[in-house]
């Protein structure tokens, strides 16, 4: 049993937003408002930077049923920020804006980078001898941070994904004119979105293919494949990640821009309008690109309610541990089964277990053409995106959280 | 009171789907397979290319449970097609089909040049002596018909619109480093549902500006107020319909892409793309471009309950009438007020109100820069968008009607 340690806390947001990263920031908010070691509940505007330049909200002066419409409310609702700590002067900043409010608990919720920025704070502050405990909240639509079964924040991607993939299937094919639609998903380096689509079949909706990044991509399968099966069945539906590459390593959205005229098609169009092109010039067929864009990271209203109560669950747990003792961890979750059901646990992780790793789909759970996922991948997405969320809604409009965002 | 008419019904599905093109189908259908007066119910495949090919499903062969779930099924279900009537031959086929299924009630539903169609039909059974009644249900998301308030699918395209604005808007301001997003939405030649993003505003997360195609586009103008509020308030987000215009009626996206290099661009990319490219351009910010795409359409899980149910009183009450003796009508929406409260009532229309004209969005609807809505114009819309549906999810995704579709 540690010793019970009494202090104001600091939480931050880092990183691009998902639809359940204020779930996360309320669970860590509400139990941290909520407990009696804690004295004072700080949100740091900016993340980090608003840590840098003592620009805090004291969460404290918020009315609690605001609070509580974070769960449903997208992005970061304190602001976020992708700045890199290198400076040993921001990390005597922080101390010194630390000591100013007696800051004895600091949780930070994002993905890679985040719990690296939270890791050097944790070893600094330890060095300098100032306790304080530190908790990294993972969050990620792209599910590749390793140290947990699966990122918050992903399986209310997913859900979007495979919802909007099955109505863009019925969309597709409403003609007695075939279609070929490529479905752009986001996913720099891992296919776990991607992937997602891939559960629209179970609406009866299956894309043909679906491309991840983790296997090389080849222009003349994607063509071939796309018009065997359109010559075949009269549509072809594909989602492809926009990470997806050559053997190279090269992007295919980047390769084939230079490959063209280097005006900078890129910015113009994205992948699907690049490869819906290329697969309109080689079969003539009518074909239409989607780019899910940012709605699949801020699409709060089709959030899984699985999701949104997990990413409270790590937040709250963060908060608990830290209470309890605990420092320098990040909340991983574990997947547990119980009676055969699936069930969210907590697994503890050290801060560094994320440092240079990415978790990608593994390779078998990729079918033998590398172009779909297997019932293995199906199996593991699908306990995620469960539950409909139960949004307040104003106006037939979200309503979304107001704080009021009162300086410290 | 015109006297009773006894025999089989046609229904179709015509132009592009909405979200709620099906819940039309479902008053049709389940209103006629219901009525005593009608004997059999056949839905054509691909609307009228489904009576000349002589492919018409029996729908009396349905269960009924899946056919309910045609209330939350996007896309039209039957299939949908884009065919001209032209020929006397196709006309000859028409007569030859309803004769061989004793057809004597047909039952259209689509935009524009649907209603063309039953109106040709109509006549031409008149004509021909043949008693059939012939009745027009209109459908469209762009909601530019004449002779009705408002379009069935319009008011869920809108609330996808407004929501995901809204939501949109959260992701775009959450870095300390500003944005300049361009939200590209549907409408070629009426600005309705670009227009509908001001809906945002009452979610906290207004655009800056609204481009419709009723005002004619001036680039400068346009990067002129961009970078004006970006510089002053660090953000600008904007929406902007696909089908805005320059002053000498060309198309911004066509006239720009042959100003360019004429590769093709805008195949490449969307209007959206375009006009964030020029954007960065001019202002050097960072710019995102999204472009609403189909998921407008046929994101039928954020569909509006008040679009499904009016969506269905069209088909139900074209059944009605047409068995109480009407034909050659189209069923247009009268906007009623009971108590101060909107309420939808039916006002018949002749099946030619719809040609050659398109309902735009009126000038005094939108302001005087025009590049923004008037509250006349939220006052409008607001109604439509209310009503979270109640759609039937399995396995966390959107379970959709799974039509056993038996050939007559």
């Amino acid at each position: 049993m540690s010793k019970k340690l009494i202090g104001a806390c600091v939480f931050g947001q880092s990183g691009g937003p998902t639809s359940v990263i204020n779930a996360s920031a309320y669970g860590v908010i509400k139990t941290a408002l909520d407990a009696p070691e804690i004295t004072k509940v700080y949100g740091a505007a900016h993340g980090i930077v608003g840590v840098l330049n003592d620009t805090l909200y004291d969460l404290g002066e918020e009315d609690p049923a605001e609070l509580e419409l974070l769960l449903n409310t997208p992005s970061s609702e304190l602001g976020s920020c992708r700045y890199k700590l290198n400076d040993e002067k921001d990390f005597e900043r922080i101390l010194e804006v630390f000591k100013k409010y007696d800051v004895r608990y600091f949780f930070y919720n994002g993905g890679n980078d985040s719990m690296d920025t939270c890791n050097k704070i944790s070893a600094y502050l330890e060095k300098a001898g100032y306790e304080c405990r530190v908790m990294g909240v993972p969050k990620t639509i792209d599910n590749d941070l390793v140290g947990t079964d699966h990122c918050p924040g992903f399986g209310s991607a997913a859900k979007f994904i495979a919802t909007t993939a099955a109505e863009v299937y019925k969309d597709a094919r409403v003609y007695n004119t075939g279609t070929i639609t490529i479905m752009e998903v986001m996913g720099r380096h891992a296919g776990w979105l991607a992937g997602a689509a891939a559960l629209a079949g179970l609406a009866g909706s299956p894309p043909d293919f679906i491309y991840l990044p983790e296997i090389p991509f080849d222009m003349d399968v994607f063509l071939h494949n796309a018009e065997t099966v359109y010559r075949e069945k009269g549509n072809c539906i594909v989602a492809v990640s926009e990470g997806i590459s050559y053997a190279d390593g090269k992007f295919v959205a980047e390769a084939e821009v230079s490959a063209t005229d280097g005006f900078g098609h890129a910015q113009l169009g994205g992948l699907a309008a690049l490869l819906a092109a290329r697969v309109k010039q080689k079969t003539g067929a009518k074909v239409r690109a989607i780019e899910f864009s940012l709605l699949q990271r801020c699409g709060a209203h089709l959030a899984s309610q699985t999701d949104i109560d997990e990413a409270f669950l790590a937040g709250k747990s963060a908060v608990e541990y830290a209470i309890a003792g605990e420092s320098g961890k990040m909340v991983g979750f574990a997947r547990e089964s119980v009676n055969g059901a699936y069930k969210c646990g907590i697994a503890l992780q050290p801060l560094t277990i994320t440092a240079n790793a990415e978790k990608t789909v593994p390779r078998e759970w990729i079918d033998e053409a590398g172009t779909n996922v297997t019932q293995e991948f199906i199996d593991y997405v699908l306990p995620l995106i469960q539950g409909e969320n139960t949004r307040k809604v104003e106006n037939g409009l979200p309503r979304f959280a107001r704080l009021k965002k009162v300086l410290a």
